[in-house]
């Protein structure tokens, strides 16, 4: 059991949390607390701490006795202020009942409104306000959610007796529904509630509370749940807070609404107040997309809350503000108005795209609300991914469907599908495909991750599928109300075109576009905010940024985007070309050394051309490259008719040929003969490879150029290998200086990419005049996983909590890591300034990063679309540790 | 530069070396300088150091000024104390060149004798010895061996010339060769020499000098050299000394002779001298065994030494038993007696075979020559294999061909090769083969090697197949002159049997019998010697030795060698048996849990029987069961046929069946998903296992056995898989127990097999009983080098010198070591007391078991015949450190 209390009052006068204690009140109890605190008008309420949360999976998914005594008391503190109570017949304390982990999950997670009422109570709901039908409505609504979130009904049950009974009186909308109606409702609701579950829908208010809290601890271990905090690397052992608070009503009347809003525009950053909100409706409205809201600001259509409601929306005005001073960030808050008062239902950072994110860090810089070092900090390294890629070339021939909200940026094409699992399935062949959906729930998630953009016909700019989307990254086009969709027919009907699954349309999220057929895409322009905190990071970070390229146009690309020099050029990539594949077979089919040179020698000029590219890309930048490292029968074809063919373009038989592949063949390719150890065995190749590298120096040191040259040579395992092959290199590069009578310094150095590697750094250090981690295969060896194969069983993995994440994206610090950590020192021990860089995908992981500059790295590479995120992590990496100090 | 003396003299009342001078002299000039110390009668002569060797390698090959000036010092010294003088035509000094390492490398490098003769020389030979025969044929011998060891020459080119001169003259034997003949032979050679070479014969005795030196130096990196030392792990850079001895003739007439001896039986170990020797023979003729030598001792045969020179005999035996004394152990000596007198060549600890060595150590302990101690660390825990596999069943019907020599005992069936490159490719494709070759020469090693056994139609007991398959620990029969061997036709002709390669014979290389067809085999009877042995090493040993057994016959044998415990029991072995495969099948063909539980219900069983066998063969030993390991496609048929088949039997489409095996397909299945990962996405498998342990344990328990049960889970990476797998294996033992209401305690353990477990070793203590390191897996890890993938480049590796060893074979201390190092270190912190042991193949290698004695584990576990293996070096480490102390 934890030492912290279990219960936190936020009431007028006796706030017991404040907004540093999200450990423990999770995000929404902290900020209502918080809020509370400032005296701005929070409806009173308690919260039950993340503590009581393992508690609750303790005692067997039960509620203690003392928890059960602690929530009693703060309810009674609640009653007291407020007046009602919980459970009277004449003025009933009506609460809601809401999930709250540290970290936001929308929609992830349960909640019941209304709380507390029965027959009994809800007679004198409908005195106080003096409305019996909504008194009637208010119940019908909490025994649907109740009998769903509490008791596992599947809301489609009742959903059919309501649409049944709107059928039969030719009701069009629910407002359209007599007390009478209401009354037959949820009496027809409570039968089907016992057919379907077995019990009886509970009526003491007590009993209801108990099993809305449950249900709410329950909710943190949803499969939903879990895949959230897997995708958003949180941790499962946070727990969810409970938050009960006293219900306020948005859907009294027409002086009651409900809203959400942001204190700056999330998609673009802009200084302006945005948001949305519904007359007359309860909380969720909004959020859910069921009806499409209007504006808060006006604009001209008339139906904004500054016209609706003038002094609800001044007041909401000079809260916002507020609450941005005091935060001193970007917040998205909830409001309801009831009978025109103004109430807070929540505040929290705004979740943003990354070009809004970049333009508020500045203006926030510029309005000297935080520091230069504050808004660096506050930007999501992850989220810089969204602005580098491609959007839809303004100069293409497109043909317009229809416009909906601009809801995520980006642009994105792909197939049609409508739902999610279509999505993932096309996505594993490698299908690009756009999710269509009227509108977005949480069971969309994996076909949200899995698509290249997503598209609703319905909710706005805060609802789920624009949340959900923005905080990915991911296009999104939402509200398109051109569009109509049919699941049953798998159609999607827009101004009179009818599109089916697999039909391919384009998504421009920066204008909510959407296009018939493929747009071609054109590489971002980066804005001056972008700029701006690039080269501010660039003044706080002490680690280099390099990146994986293996052409020159990839290379000019990460340069565009500042990169400091190439860390790792595959040049196997470079064998793969059409005209080049043949003569790389034709030299693994050699018998002997004699034949192997010959074919290498035709190589020998086109990797030469390769590489002058890459050093005229690069200018004076140091350019890494590896030597050959995969294995030799990744080059040669397989099938029957690509062997055939081959055969015939190399005048061999097919039997020879197909003898040498079934040769070739290993059992664990990713352990074979491959790297340094085809170097041992047949020499030449590397000679071949270090011959065009000099060759291609010399060729730019003659035009002017100043190439700065890094051997690389890869798998190595024991410092002999390195010894051998070191001298090998060197003694071809040297020779090729000599007869070009032209000198140029060079590095040859190896990748740390074996545990035995790492464990003898000290040694291999001897022989290497760098270190470059290829934490890929370090991950793969140290922890006995192919990347290839751990598919499999990798999710299992994550969902157990095995790993907290996966561990080819974000490095397994305390296995693959240590590993890093001892060879670094081992290194070091040896060659006091040995340079020492990584390469593997995680170069441009922000955890990673933040791992790699605590290890005291020079620098870390990733691919070009990655540098910025690389740059942005080094620089609040260095800030963290200079904050804790 | 070393600061040791560069050249030692061995020359009466001047010994500059002694037996201690291993590493600088060689083992043969440490012995030829203790010897002269002695007394003993050993032709004056002088070492050249080890170190010099690498001096020469150093130098470009070639010999330094300084180490010349050093050699021309220590000639004079010799030429001083015999009498004669290098070069000088009235009295020359001849000498011999030999090689000689720190370790016995035999027939492994060069040697050269009479050195010094040129035609003139010669004159002074033939006037002293007063034999001009001899004089030029000791020049013609001096010749071809100069051309082919110095000057490179092909010999076969000289022993044309030879051979067609006899077949032109009708002689039958060499000794049938006239002064003229030999005249005219040197001519030829000479004119030969030139036309094959381009050189000169040289004629100064110094360039002679200069030149064999130099080759003797050169011989140390032969390629056969060089496997000799990877075959006994013998380092690359100690180098070789040379030995410069002035000569004496065996070969000068009736009254010489040349031999070697052993001053105990080699083969059996018995206390007796055993020797042989030729008449009028020159030094290499015995052990090249062109001629089959005599007996030394009387054995009524009346050719025996000690008939025919009974003077020279005495004082041999005089000698033999001084020099046993003196080195305390069994000595293998080379002798010629020149004109009735005995000189002595070579002195040295002599190879025998393990049986040998057992008895010999019993005795001499018993005889108070050495300690138990001494005797223990003299015995190579290596041989005991030979002791221990199986030999020819006496009541097999059996058709015996003939009888050769029992040179090397134990029994081997195979196909008939007639070449080293047949031998090692049938052995690379499994197919047992038998090596027969008329002599075995030093090109033979490789054949050696891979072949079943060795079979030989001329040679002795010290043959050179004779010595090298006893040291090997492989059978041999030698010297069969009943057998006719035709290379040409590849046929082996015995007493009429007219036998090809790829027919089938069986030696007896205990009885130097030799079969027609296989002779099956049973297991050994160990003598009162090994037992003795095994006793004593038990006496001063501290780690236990356990064994790897999957069934109760295996456990059983384990046991009589002295297995303590089973380290490691495969339940995936069980699986393959016949009548179970297609329940196995069944279970991993299951769609769903409940199908899978089913197929898992019917093994379930089988499992317990199994386990309730090994309980009982094991009493109250510890036995550990490691779950199930390998991936569940090593299940499954892959051949089209046999999926046709058990598509029948399971009543399953080809389809649905060709489907799965496709799905199971993996990338790298030893990074795949397997061990402890199948567990964690099929629970169930690893439940019925922990169910049939818990069960038979309580069988056996009723049954009034009292087994002790330790569960091992396999391919553990995280703390976190250990401790979900552990808590769900001790739910099903205890409740199994409860049901029963039998109780018994147990240990759930876990292996450390990969790179992240050791490293995490401290968290992963805490939910383990024990660790077992499994080396197999962690060597691969470590190395990132797959087992079955590395034999196409791991003999480059270790000729390369970047492993010193296979290090599937011996442990890789440095990395693989590392890591168990750290995993102990780690693993006790958390748990002072926590059981460690290791169940991979090093724990029946030596050096591997010295390693895990000297990192403190509590056990090793290896294969049942080398229980006896691991229990002397068990018993060897423990005495090591107490030396070392």
């Amino acid at each position: 059991m934890s030492a912290n209390k279990s219960v936190y009052c936020f009431i007028p006068g006796n706030s017991e949390g404040d907004a540093s204690m999200r450990d423990i009140l999770g995000g929404k109890g902290a900020n209502l607390a918080e809020m509370t605190s400032l005296g701005l008008p929070v409806p009173p309420g308690f919260t039950i701490s993340t503590d009581m949360c393992q508690s609750f999976y303790d005692n067997g998914e039960a509620l203690s006795d003392t928890l059960k005594d602690d929530v009693i008391k703060a309810l009674k503190k609640v009653e007291e202020v407020i007046g009602k109570k919980f459970g009277d017949t004449k003025s009933p304390l009506l609460v809601s009942v809401r999930s709250g982990a540290k970290f936001s999950m929308p929609g992830m997670m349960d909640t019941v409104l209304n709380l507390g009422l029965n027959e009994e109570t809800l007679v004198g709901l409908a005195e106080q306000s003096g409305n019996a039908r909504f008194a009637w409505d208010s119940y019908r609504r909490f025994v649907q959610m109740y009998s769903n979130v509490v008791m596992g009904m599947n809301t489609s049950f009742l959903d059919i007796i309501l649409e049944d009974l709107k059928h039969e009186k030719n009701y069009e909308k629910d407002n359209d529904l007599t007390v009478e109606d209401l009354q037959w409702l949820v009496s027809s609701y409570k039968n089907e509630i016992i057919t379907s579950t077995g019990r009886k829908f509970p009526t003491d208010p007590m009993e209801q509370l108990w099993g809305s809290i449950s249900a709410v601890f329950r909710s943190w271990n949803t499969p939903r749940a879990i895949t959230y905090r897997n995708l958003h690397n949180f941790s499962h052992s946070l727990g969810t807070a409970v938050n009960v608070q006293s219900m306020v009503f948005g859907n009294m009347g027409d002086d009651c609404a409900t809203g959400v809003a942001f204190t700056r525009d999330p998609s673009t950053g802009e200084k302006k107040f945005f948001g949305e909100f519904l007359i007359n409706a309860q909380g969720e409205d909004v959020v859910a997309g069921i009806r499409t809201p209007q504006g808060l600001v006006k604009s001209g259509t008339g139906d904004s809350l500054e016209e609706a409601m003038p002094p609800a929306y001044a007041e909401l005005v000079d809260v916002y503000k507020k609450l941005e001073l005091h935060y001193r960030d970007m917040q998205d808050i909830e409001f309801t108005i009831e009978k025109n008062k103004l109430w807070m239902l929540q505040t929290r950072g705004g979740k943003r795209t990354a070009q809004a994110a970049l333009r508020i860090a500045c203006d926030m810089i510029d309005e000297k609300l935080i520091t230069e070092k504050e808004a660096l900090l506050r930007i999501e390294p992850h989220s810089l991914d969204q602005l580098l890629h491609p959007r839809l070339s303004p100069d293409a021939d497109k043909t317009l469907l229809a416009k909906g909200l601009p809801a995520s940026p980006g642009g994105a094409s792909g197939q049609i599908v409508f739902n999610s699992e279509d999505s993932v399935a096309l996505t594993e062949k490698g299908i690009k495909n756009i999710l269509v959906r009227v509108e977005t729930s949480p069971e969309d998630i994996e076909g949200m991750v899995a698509a290249q953009g997503v598209f609703t016909s319905r909710g706005g700019m805060t609802s789920h599928a624009a949340v959900v989307a923005r905080g990915m990254g991911k296009c999104c086009v939402a509200g398109c109300t051109a569009a109509n969709i049919n699941y049953n027919d798998q159609e999607l009907r827009i101004e009179g075109y009818v599109l089916k699954a697999g039909d391919v349309i384009t998504l421009d999220g920066g204008t909510g576009e959407v296009f018939l057929g493929e747009v071609p895409t054109i590489d971002p322009v980066l804005d001056h905010y972008f700029e701006r905190i690039m080269k501010l990071s660039d003044n706080y970070r002490t680690l280099g940024v390099r990146t994986n390229a293996d052409t020159p146009t990839d290379a000019e690309k990460a340069v565009k985007f500042g990169a400091e020099g190439i860390g790792l050029c595959r040049t196997e990539h470079m064998f793969f070309d059409a005209h080049r594949i043949d003569v790389m077979r034709k030299m693994i089919m050699s018998d002997n050394k004699a034949q192997r040179e010959e074919a290498l020698g035709e190589l020998l000029p086109m990797q030469k051309a390769d590489f002058v590219g890459l050093f005229q890309a690069m200018a004076e930048r140091p350019v890494t490259i590896r030597l050959l490292d995969p294995p030799l029968h990744e080059f040669l074809p397989h099938t029957d008719k690509e062997l055939n063919e081959l055969a015939q373009r190399l005048d061999e038989s097919v039997e020879v040929l197909n003898n040498k592949v079934k040769s070739l063949k290993e059992f664990n390719p990713m352990l074979g003969h491959r790297g340094c150890r085809l170097a041992i065995t047949y020499p030449e190749i590397y000679l071949m490879q270090a011959q065009a590298i000099a060759e291609a120096a010399i060729e730019c040191i003659n035009k002017g150029l100043n190439p700065s040259v890094e051997v690389m040579i890869p798998l190595v395992a024991t410092d002999k290998e390195l010894e051998i092959l070191r001298k090998q290199v060197i003694e071809v590069i040297d020779q090729t200086q000599k007869q070009a009578e032209v000198e140029f310094n060079y590095l040859v150095g190896t990748m740390i990419e074996l545990p035995r590697a790492a464990l003898t750094a000290d040694e291999i250090a001897i022989h290497a005049d760098f270190f470059s981690f290829g934490t890929n295969d370090l991950t793969q060896t140290c922890l006995g996983l192919s990347r290839d194969d751990s598919g499999r069983f990798l999710q299992s993995y994550v969902h157990a909590g095995i790993f907290s994440e996966d561990p080819f994206v974000s490095i397994d610090q305390k296995g693959v890591g240590s590993l890093v950590k001892t060879a670094c020192e081992l290194g070091r021990k040896t060659k006091e300034n040995i340079k020492l860089g990584i390469c593997g995908e995680h170069g441009g992981d922000p955890q990673s990063v933040e791992f790699f500059h605590n290890v005291g790295l020079d620098y870390v590479s990733c691919s070009p679309y990655r540098v910025p995120v690389a740059r942005l992590s080094a620089a609040q990496s260095a800030l963290k540790n200079e904050l804790s100090k």
